[in-house]
Order: C-alpha cells, then structure tokens, then sequence
C-alpha cells in the first residue's frame, strides 16, 4: 500500500477560524478528513503534519524520503525559503506544491514560488480540492 | 450536458514530432482523445480548438463565453499577451491554466505568467494529465 | 472630403456585453454610430475596424497610409506591441491613441505606452467620448 | 454658469518667449484668451492661475474644490509631486490633465505621471489645442 | 518652559473636509487643540505650523532649531522631500516623524519615507493619537 | 482587565550583553519590569513571551488571538517573514510593530518591513520607551 | 537542390515606401530577386514568405521544418515574441537571425532577441546585404 | 559690464551655525563676501540670492535670463526638481552647477543630478572654492 | 584549551545520503570525525551541533559566545537569515563562514551572503576540506 | 590594393588547445591563414594583430585608422570596455564585431555589447566562418 | 616648487584628429602647452603622462604619490575601473577628476562615476578649460 | 615537485605602503616570503607575479596552464573583469581565489566577483593568511 506524507505550513491551522467568509468554514481537519477518504477510496494511505516552523517542515520533508510522495503547502514559507526547497531537493520522493488560493491574484511578493523548481509540478487555486487533485497527480505517475 | 473548451495555445500542434524524449511521443491528438474519452465518461462534452496566433486564440475564447469551463494551455503566450488576459477577464466562464512542463523549472521568462491572475487556478508539470486534472478541477466546482 | 480610420483592437468587440456596470451598456456598434453621426456633422468621413489580432491590426494601420488621420485604440496591445509601433511610424499619417478608461488608475502594467511615443497625442479616460475629443483634435491640426 | 479653474504650474510663463521655433510663438497670455474665448462660446466661465511653486499650485487646487472643473498642466511636478496627487485626490471636482508636447516622446523620466491616477482623464501632445480638448471633455461630463 | 514645534505639512488643512468616513471628521484645528491641552497638562507649550509648500517647510524646520523639539507630519513630502531631510539634518533639536494613517499599508511609494533616517523615530497608524504619542515621545527623551 | 501580550524575536534575549554601549545596558528581563509596571499602573496585565524561532513566533501570535492587544518586536523576522506578517493578519487583535533603534537609520535591507502593512501601526527608534509608547497607542484605541 | 525559406516579418512589406532616404529605396521585392539570382547562382532554391502576424509566423517557421535552411527577419516580434522562439527551437532546421539595420545603435528596447539563443548565428547591420551574408552562412554550414 | 547670478538653495542659510566641523565655519554671507571681491577684482558685477522653496528658485532662474551667467547652487534639488530643471533648459543664459562637498563621496542618493545635462558643466568638492572656479569658468567662456 | 564550535545548518544531516556522485559518499558524522581528529592534533577541543531549524541556530550561535570561534555552515540560510546574521554580531566569538560546494558557481541566489559581512572570513568550494581550513584559519588568528 | 586589419582580443590566443571538443581544433594561426587566404583571393590584404590587454586593443585600434576596414572580435572586453568603444568611434573606419560562438546563447552578461552600437554590424555564431562572412562585409560595402 | 601630475586616460591621444567640430581641433600636445604655461605662471611644474592601458594609469597614479597634486582624465575608465579607484585611494596626494565634455549631457553609462568618490572633487563640461580650473582649484588647497 | 603560482593584481604592489593601520604593516615582498617558506617546508615551489594589468594578468593565467595550481588575488578587476574569468575556465589548473580583507563587509560593488563561478574556491577576510590557507587547500586536492 502506498503512502503520500501531506505536509501544510505555517497558519494552516488557523482553517476555519480565520476570515471565514473569504477561505470558508472548513478546518484543517475537515480537510485532512477528506483527504483521508478520498485516499483510502483510492487505495491509498496517507500521513499527516503541520507546523509553523521552517526547521520542522524541513525534517517533515527529510523524513517522508521513503514515501511514495509528498503533498506540501508551505504557506508563506514558498515565497522565501530556500532551506525547505534544499530538502524537498534532497529527497527522490515526487513532491507536489499545492496552494488553496489563487496565489498570483493576490500580493505582488506572493507570486513568486522557490521551491515550484524542485516540485514535479504545482496546483492553486482550488481551495481544498487543489489537495484532492494533487493526490490524483501523484496516483496518474506511474 | 455540460461543454468544457479545450484551447491550445502556439507550438502545440507540434507536440510528438519535436524532441520526442523530452517531451514525450505523443501528439495533440492523441492527448485530445485522452481528453475526450475522459470527459464522456464523467458526461462532459469537450470542444478542442488550437491556434498559432494571439488574435485567434482572444476570439476562441470570446467565443467560449457560454461554455461552462475552458481548458487553457497558451503555451508561450502565457508570458506576455494581456490581450489573451482581457479576453480570459471579459467572459464569465472559469478558466483553468495549464502547462505540461513544469515551467518553473524552466528559463526565468517562463516563470512569470500574465494569465494567472484572472484564471481560477493553475495546474503545471504533470505532462498531459495536466489537462485531466484540469477536467477534474472544473467537475469539482459547484 | 477628409477620411479618418477609426482602428479596434483586442477585446473591443466585446464592449456593452461584459461588466455593463463597469464599462457602460453601449456596444462598440453604438459607439461607432457617435463617432459616425459626430464626424458627419463635421464633415468627415469615417472608415471603421476592429481586430482582436496583433497582425491584422498592423496590416490595418499600414493601410490607412493614405487617409488624414487615424483614431487609435490598441487595447492590450498598447502595451507591448512594438510590431503595432512600427507600423504607425512607417505611416505619413497622424495617429491618436485613445483609450476609454484612465488606463494610469489601473495595473501598472498598463501604464505603459510603447506606442505613445510615435503617435502625435493621447486621450485617455473620458469612456466612448475619448473618440469624440480624438476626432476634434485631428479637426484642429490644420 | 459654470466655472472652469485652469491651473499651470512652472515654467508655463515662459511660453513664446523660451524656443518659439519648438514650443511656438503663443504666450501662456495668447493661450489664456483662447481658452476664455472658447469657453464663454460654451456658456462657461474660466478662471486662470499660474505658478512655478508646487505648494502654491496645492493650494489653488484645494480652492478649486467647489469650481465644475479643473483642467491642470502641472509641467515637471507631473512627474514628480505627490503633494499635487493629495490635492487632486482630496477635492471631489474632476481634474483633467494636459500636456501641450507629447511628453511620451521625451526623456524616460517624463512618461511618468504621478498625478495621472487621480485625474479622470489625460490628454497631450496636441499643443495649446490640448486645452480646448480638454474643455470640451469637462463639458461632455454629465 | 519647553516648547515644542507641530509642523504639519501639504494636505492637512483638509482634514475633516475630505472623505470624513476614511479620514475621520475632526478637522486639523481640532486636532491641533487637543494636542495642545495634552501638551499643558504636562508643562509643555506647543506651537503649530502648517504649509502646503515645501521650502516653507524647511523654513518652519530650520527656524524650531531651538526648540525642544518638533513633531513633524510631512505629508507627501515624507516620500521625496531630500530638502527637508536636509534641514532636519541641519538642525541639533530631535524631531519625531508621524503619520496618521498606516503608510505601510497604502501605496508602494508610501511605504519610503526619506526623512525617517534623519529623525529619532517614527509613529504611524493611530489617527490624530500619533501626535499625542509623540508628545509622549519626546517628554521621555532626557 | 485587559490582557496585553509583549512579542520578542530572534536576539532580543541578548540585550544588555552585547554592545552595551551602543544598546544601553538594560536587559530584556529589566525592559520587561518597566513595561509590567506601566500597565499595571493603567489597570492592565501583560503576558511576555520571547523566541528565537519563526515557528514558536506565528504560534505565539495565532494564540493572543483572543487577548485584547498585541505588542510585536520581530526583530530581524521584521524584514523578511511573511509567516508572521499571515498569523497577523489571521487574528482580530490590533498588533502594533515596535523597534528599539531607528531602523531607517541602519542598513537597507532594515528599510522595509514586511508586516507593517497588517498591524495597525508602527513605533520605531526610541529605544526601550518604544513599548511603553505602544502600550499608551493600545489603550488609546476604543 | 536545397532548399532556404526567407521568412521576413511585420512592416518588411513597406521597405521602399517609407522613409526611402533612411531605409534605401528598394523594396522587399527588389530584395527578394537579388537573393533569388545570388542562391540560384550558388546552387539552392529560395522560397520566400512575408506576414505582419506573429501566429503566421510561428506556422511558416514549423512548415519550414523540412527546409535545409531559414533566413528570418522577424522584424519588431524579435524583441518579444517567444512563440516565434520556441517555434524555432521545435525544428531542426538552422535558423539565422538577420537584421537590415544595426539594432544595437537604435532604442534600448531593440537591443534585445529573444529568438537569437535559439538561432545558430546573428547577422545585423549591413542592410540588404545581411541577407546575403545569412545565404553565405547557411552554405558554410557543411 | 558682466553680471553673474549666485543662486543658491535650501538650508545653504545654514552655513556656518550647523556643524561646523564639518561644514566650517564660514556662514553664507562670509562667502557671499569672498565670491564679490573676486568678481569686482575681474571687472565682474555679482547678484545673489538664497531661497529654501523651489518654485522661488525656478522664478530665480527665469528672471537671470537677460544676465550673463548664472552660478547654481540647488542644493537638495539637485537631486529631483525637474522644474529647476525645465527653467535652466529655458533661458539662454549659461548656468553652472556648483556644490560645496564632494556629493559623490556621500549617499548614493546624492550622486545623481537631474540638472546636470542642461548645465554647461560642473563643479564638485571644493568648499567655498567651488563658486571661485565657476567664476573663472564663466569667464573663460567666451 | 581552546573550544571551536562547528554548527551545520539545514540540510546538511542528509549528505551522504543524497546524491553521492554529486556531494561525495562522507556523511556529516564522517565529517565530523575528520574535524574532531584534526582538532585534538592542534590542541583544540571541537563541539558540533546541527539543527534544520532557523532559531535553532540563532540559539546555538549565542550560547558559542564563550567560546573560541565558531565555524558556520550555515546552508540555505546564509542567502536570507538576517537573525543568524544578527546573532552573529551579538556574540564577540569570530565566526568563519564555510561552505562546501563554489556557492557562486551554482544558482544566482546563492551567490549572495547575508550573514559575510559579520563573519571574519569565508570559505568555499573545497568540500568537507573547508571545515579543516576554517579550523586552521581559527588557529592562526592570534 | 584595399587593407583590412583584423584584431582578436583576450583569450583568442588559446584557441585549439582549449576544450577543443568545444571551440574546435583549429588555431588563431590556422583561421589567420584560412582569412588570409580568402582575402587574397578577392584583392584584399590582410593583418592580424592579437593582444590580452585592452589598451593594447585600443590602440591597435586607432592605428587601423587608414585602413579600409576593421574586422574586430573583442573577446571578453566586447561586454564592458568602453574604451574600445570609444576607440571605435574616434576612426572613420568601418568596423565588424564578430564572435565565433553564438554568444546569445551563453551566460546572461555576454549578451549585451558596449561596442555594437559603434560598429557598423554584428556577425555571431558562425565559428571561424564569421571571419570570413565580415570580409565579404567589407567589400560589400561601396 | 611644487608638482602637479596630469594623467590623460584612453583615446585622449586622438585629439584634435577625431570630429574636430565637436572637440575642437586642439590637440592633447596643445592643451598640454596651455597647461604647462598656466603652471608656470603659477610657479607650479607639470608633468605629463598619457596611456591607453587601464594598468599603466594605475601604475602611474601610483607613481604621483609624491607629487603635490594628480589631475585625473581617466576618459573612458572613469565609469568602471574599480582598480585605478583603488589606485587613487593608496596614495595620500589629492586627485581632482576632470572632463572636457558635459559628461551628464551623454549617454546614460557616462554619469556614473566609480572614481568620484575617492577624488577631492570633480570639474566637467568646460574643455580644455576644465584641466585650467583643476589647476586652481589644487592651488586654492592649503 | 609541484609547481604553484601566486599572481597578484593591481595595487597589492602598495601593500605596506598604504594605511599600514587598516591593511597591515606587511608589504607584498614580506607575504611572498612567508609564503614561500610555507610552500617549501610542503615541498611545494611558487612562482610569484604581480601586475597592475588586465591584459597581463590574463596572459599570466594563460601560462600557469601547465603548473599545478594558481593562488590569485585579482584585486579590483575581481569585480569586472570578464577577460581574467575567461583565462581561468580556459586552463586545466585548478584556481583559488583569494582576498586579504573580507570583501563582504566592504562596498556593494565589492560583494560581486566574476571570476569565482570558474575557481575551485575562494577563501577570503583572514589577511595575508588567506594564502597560506590556499596553499593548504591546493595541497588537499587530489
């Protein structure tokens, strides 16, 4: 049985409580419930983490190296961190980048990706189902 | 029953004849059945168009005002024609980009897309399931 | 009597159809009826065109070599076309470039002009009247 | 009756004197009656301002606030007076800019308008002409 | 008896006037008496200035030389004034920089202020508070 | 009583040890005294927290979501974390942006602040009076 | 026999009518013979192709994929059209890049190809004759 | 006989009273002083004059047309006033720039004068000695 | 006895695993024993600490204070921690800055070093060799 | 008899023995012979000079002055020695500015010329073939 | 008696010969003459180098260090050599940085100066007159 | 035995001579000494040359082609000097580059080298250590 590591960064757990109106009323944990069925319904497993820390994801990414792939939405780290793409770089794991928001309609600063190079590809801008079509993604690679 | 347009942008119709082991050997019409026959069996009607030019490929999607999503690879255009970016912004329909090469892994005039912020989402770097992602994308809407 | 070439670019013929709230309910038709009835009554004669392609539109300029003054709206175009540039320099014509909108109070990308410089003037920001303040102005070149 | 406040800023006083070869042999003076002739033709009155002192030209614009229209030729500050941009952004009277060259023909620095964004419209390249226009724009207003 | 100089620059003596809903209703003299009634409840005299011009600006700035220190609003000058920074510079009394609004949270050529390095500190972003939290400011100073 | 929560980033817990002659000889512990006591004095509580760390710092800041005002020294995060600048914008709470030193008055890349755009304002430059400021800026507000 | 297709771009069809005394007074078509006698006296057959339209040209350069050789005038689309750029990567054919003019002694904007990193060489500057140069060049090519 | 206008600009009243260590101790009347003996001493007859606003010094320069030469000191403005700019570029009259400090050894804003290209030349670095050698200059002209 | 701290940034507990052809088969423990050995040859005493995590490294940086001198390899942090560079400068322990590959031969973005100019000296390019010449580097300070 | 000097600049002296898999086997002296050759055969004499030193170059340079032509390959100094532009510029001889690689395609700084703008064309790509393709653009001219 | 060294940079030996209508038909050996007479007048002596090798003008200024003062025309090697700025900055004698033309009345590349900063002070725009005023103003110090 | 050459770039001939304080009391004779006593107690041989040249350094590269490897200090040519990088990739040997002073903490200008993409290493800050340590990491190699 395969499994996909589903890593999110920093304020993910924020889902839900923050600005309802404009990022919906679902938590990170409705999400990562749905995921999680959509997965099994394929024959997947998944594995899940969040964390606010630019270390901590890098270690999540290290350790998924013998996963069948990674999905990661680094949050604000995509914009600037150069330590979490040397890590996704560092492992032969397919990582895909996923964002929930159309990030190029948003901020300037926003628009520009440095882990995207690394990723074998990205997704945005579908709210919780860039997740589900990432996970598809990573299902149609051989 | 629902349409769904399928535009190709510049170079596309070259896809299969040129540098096969870099970007594969099949051609636009072997995508666009794989296209075809996935959107019959989720009862979607696909409509394919392909054009070289800019003009042409603003009055495609002028045209595809009524459809009920449209598919967008605009190849090299994609990094430079606002008027493609009007067209995409002047109808009603959603728009999903899309790119076979992951292009941020490509030269830096391909990392900026002029489209992106008046398309709903972006999918890149899949290959041709790129454009079956982007099907799927446009189902899980509404 | 003196004709004047009023030339559309991209997405003009979309004019009345897209955000009426925005950018009025009067089509480029309608408009075109004005400018008509208005160079009428001043005893021009006017030659309409519109084009959503780059080429078409330059092939259109170079065309109106032979008119007294050419009313110029290059949509998008405005912003990159050097192609569009060249043609109204390669003209003996005088060329107004009009926009309806204040192009400057919208994206900065829009605030550039390539074709400014060989255009004798500009007029931007007065809607459908822009073209009305473009046929007086090449009334008072001698 | 309608007022007209027509505001010019540095160096507008030396026109006819300064290269009449390029700028032409019209006085700022000649150019006034032109314009009060034109606009009592309209049924409108104008008032007229000149100065070279950019806090002046903000305070004749805050005057300016309860007149039907401003149509202003702020010469170098165009480029560079963000105390200007205020004035005009805190007045609710439209403000109509001009130039009488074709000042994207010029020096790179003088395609630049920081007032353009809060004027409703621009016009230029057409000489003391781009007055007239720009009366006739302040009129077709409502 | 320490005397402390309010320099408020272009623009300011339309507050209240303009976009009371954005700005608030009190106008500039409203202000300038509760700073006034702060400043006597702490042993402090206040004298204010406001000019909408650059080089009386400098003037009212070279001439606070020997107060005890000037609360200075710049206004749109904060973002290009090297003139004032000069006379600033010029001068051995601290002067703090504030602004009403949050600058940072407004245009991009807002967000540089080229006086900021020529005063001791800066306050944005609280209303007509900034200049009570000013005063404060500098009563802390020794 | 209201709760006011004191955010330190990276190397303030170094204050006092190092450079003493050029940041003052008072220790973050003692800068923590002063300010406890001035809001005690205001009839309110402050909570402390300091942290090296990014991820320890969005997560302090998501949990003074529900106090009543936040005081944000980010320290050299300030000019580069756009994860703090989201967790800002992801609580309710006003959060005010303090530096000790003029940070305009030090290296470029000190120039530019990355979250000032969603905290309600900014204090800078007067040393350890620069909370206390913020603390009076809190209560000020309502 | 081989076979070198000429494809020359926007505003070439109006060499010899405009600004003869800068640009010669030969036409395209005067051009056209000399290079058709100097090829057939070297032996190779020349096919010509002339379009103002970025997409026709993308179509001529794939058409020419069979051809032992392209002399292409891309004319202003040299400065931006990557879609003429990846047309030339996408077939084998030697492509060479000529101008009539030194590009690099006109604007700034002109110094710049984006097709000549795809190209085999670059010739410019020596007017009609560039074109012959380009004939020479491909024959050298063994 | 010959008239040269000494024009200096903002906070050059502050000669003398700010850091003199720095600035010496001459004041502006000290070197006023100098430069009119020097000129008498040449047959030379010098008008002075000092103003911290730029639309005073535009006026300044306008009205030197009908002089000789004219010795510019803009101070700060050097550095952005297209109006003192515009008003040099509009008077016969040969102007040279002067500056006390060697401006280039100080902030890279400093190093770039927009009145410069419509200077005859300048003259950099040498304290008071600076407006002797523009003496000198404007009489070797000729 | 001397103590040398030798920290390792993000990343770095991965060689040996990652891509061998390209960093070599030595993993950081080898390494580590390589320093260690060559330290007690000179009569020093090596500590080593590795962290992923940005704060992390800022905390280890602080707590080398009494040592030494500290060899940094700072990995993907050199290109953009102002903190690490700012705990740098806190401590008054010399820092040598190593890295193992020729960081300019290799993307654009690490050619730049926020945390050099704090650092004594660097050194790049001679792979794990760079920590035995940072060690002797220490040494030969005095 | 016409005289054309050819100059190689820097490093042009290593060809054949440097990465020959890459530049080809042939030496400066071999392509000398090959150009000698070839001008012969059309009535032209030759000379050669080579030099690493860019003041070399310049004078070898201005001592081509009666010559009939200068075919020139600056090497390295093609991208910043604006003395050997000047140089260029100081004679009436016509010059070619050739490369043997097509240098468009190489790093980012070989892709601007500080000389091209002075010489009356640009011949790149060709290999030793551009020597010769610069002769028959000699004598093509007149 | 005190020693002035006077260094002209590259294609300063071409004077006189080149575009005399521009540069006058003096040659450097005359301006040399004018020069050597002034000095004498003076009681000054010269000394006279002229090299077209950035090298050798390092040399030279490095030889000046025991003269009484350097007059610098570096020509072309004023806008980017690094090594003669470093050269002028080793030695304690004053270099004054001299031009005969305008040079911010040229091309954009010519108003950067990276050897300004280390001269005393920069003359430019008055011919052979700018070497004359060098002269007085290195007799005016002291 | 292995042969190393140490060449030296402009001004470090005034080593010594120039601000003993800031770079050592040191000249270039006494470094080349140490250096030769260190390489000989290695059983290594330098050769040791020094140039103000570009032109000289290039060729002194060129030349090096057989030893065993090149210590090189290029000075300000570090920063320009495509020509120098050009000798460097076209030899065999491996290069150091080395600087005294921590270029990093010195002028922006100075962060920038072109040659160290094509160097094994660089090694700068520790003084004349810095090529000691180079010796050390040539004899590593291998």
């Amino acid at each position: 049985m395969k499994t996909i590591v589903v890593i999110n960064g920093p304020n993910m757990n924020m889902l839900g409580q923050r600005e309802p109106e404009k990022y919906g009323s679902e938590t990170l944990e409705d999400i990562t419930k749905r995921i999680a069925l959509e997965a099994e319904a394929s024959g997947l497993q998944c594995v899940f983490y969040q964390s606010n820390g630019e270390g901590d994801l890098v270690t999540a990414i290290q350790q998924a190296a013998s996963s069948d792939g990674v999905i990661l939405n680094a949050g604000a780290y995509t914009h600037y961190s150069i330590a979490i793409r040397d890590a996704i770089a560092a492992i032969p794991t397919p990582v895909v980048e996923v964002h929930m928001s159309n990030v190029y309609a948003r901020e300037e600063f926003r628009h520009i990706s440095v882990i995207a190079p690394v990723c074998i590809g990205s997704i945005a801008g579908f709210g919780a189902d860039s997740y589900l079509l990432a996970l598809h993604a990573l299902q149609m690679l051989e």
